[in-house]
């Protein structure tokens, strides 16, 4: 049987992972970059691609036995006791047009559940990084989400109204209208920021594991829960659809809402 | 009468009041503060008025002839030859939550036309100004807007549809539905990135001459078009709708399809 890593030796390899996928990305942000659009229509550049080779390279060498599903390169050894969750740009369309909120993310699955969550903003010089049992930290400082429990007094945000179907723009619609603020944009900074107390729920939809399973390590680290429409962990076969509440009260709430 | 002032003497005074207003910002982010609801419901905080008092201290003293035309603390002056137009936070809703994009905006009007635009994003540490006759920087390096002339071909980014009426979101959603890429969020970033060259056009409405006439300096100065959803150029007596655009004929193209 491989060996579970232990935490420290997890986040280590979690940290090389960010800095080789910062070199990249960095060096090409605000650079000319050629876009291809790939079949679900989503962009990717060199920097995605080079950012993602590089953090591959670090498990090929330091975690061979680990599983690996990357945004960019494809799926290894998913049966593997370790499986790194990496998309090395989440926010590609942040990346291409400039702006700075875009960012790193990394999960590491043990046993199905999320052992390390990370966001890492490259521009902004913040690493959020969080860990099963060990709390959730901002560039070493403690960081928790909020006590906010009434979607009258929570603050939302989601990426785009252009993620959601219809029908599921409806119900993100009918929860947000409710909420004490609706905010727009910054894809995986939200969750980031709810980790960090200043948001108190992330509703999306369409993801796919690589954008949804780093920031549902780092705020369930944080004191927040994360999960689907119909209330249940997130995995690798999730549907996409996510809420992510600051309090378990929260939650309920809008899981209700989300439903009605 | 009251002598113009020279170009580089008002650079130096710009830069002054955005030294001023980041230090109660930057001192005030992230820690918890009151938040005011104003009469328009737009949120304030002890750091907006800080920083826009501090802004108004050093006008007091080095410019005591000039008007001021103020986000939190009112107008002055109106009819000097220089007004300076503070919005000392402009994205407060991201101040409040944590997020880095808000910024403090300057303009200079004389003669009712923009002499200098500032946008400063403290967090970022990213300030751009333009002035007329004198082309746009980001901290110092020349920056210019796109060459896009076409909407198939442009990038467009709003804040939120939350800040259109049904008739005018209709018609930003049927120019920016013809796109290449739309975006939201970001408050006044939008522009910096317009005047940068990955953003190519901006659709607002609902805003005050606090929160355009900045942008519209650096924009012009960088060699892109801003007008409101009439072609009219903006004043201190606009309707509040903005349409800013890399060039004229991208602006033209665009003002026709929000008409339609």
């Amino acid at each position: 049987m491989t060996p579970i890593a232990l935490p420290e030796d997890n986040l280590r390899i979690a940290n090389a992972l960010a800095d080789a996928a910062a070199r990249h990305s960095l060096r090409l942000f605000r650079t000319p970059l050629d876009v291809i659009s790939k079949a679900d229509a989503s962009p990717v550049t060199e920097a995605d691609r080079a950012a993602e080779a590089a953090m591959r390279d670090i498990l090929g060498a330091q975690r061979p036995q680990d599983g690996i599903f990357g945004e960019e390169h494809g799926r290894e050894r998913l049966d593997a006791a370790n499986i790194w969750v990496l998309d090395p740009i989440d926010g590609t369309r942040s990346f291409i047009t400039g702006s700075p909120l875009w960012g790193t993310l990394i999960a590491l699955l043990q046993g199905g559940r999320v052992e390390l969550g990370m966001i890492d903003m490259p521009v902004l010089g913040e690493r959020w990084v969080g860990q099963a049992g060990h709390g959730a930290r901002r560039n070493g400082q403690a960081v928790r989400a909020s006590r906010c429990s009434a979607v009258a007094d929570a603050r939302i945000v989601t990426t785009s109204p252009d993620i959601f179907g219809a029908a599921d723009w409806q119900a993100f619609d009918r929860l947000s209208r409710r909420c004490a603020m609706r905010r727009f944009g910054g894809d995986c900074y939200g969750y980031a920021q709810l980790a960090g107390g200043t948001i108190d729920l992330v509703v999306e939809a369409g993801l796919q594991p690589y954008d949804y399973l780093g920031p549902a390590g780092l705020i369930e680290a944080a004191g927040g829960i994360v999960t689907d429409w119909q209330g249940e962990p997130l995995g690798l076969a999730s549907d996409g659809r996510v809420l992510a509440a600051a309090t378990r009260e929260l939650h309920r709430h809008a899981l209700a809402l989300l439903a009605a």
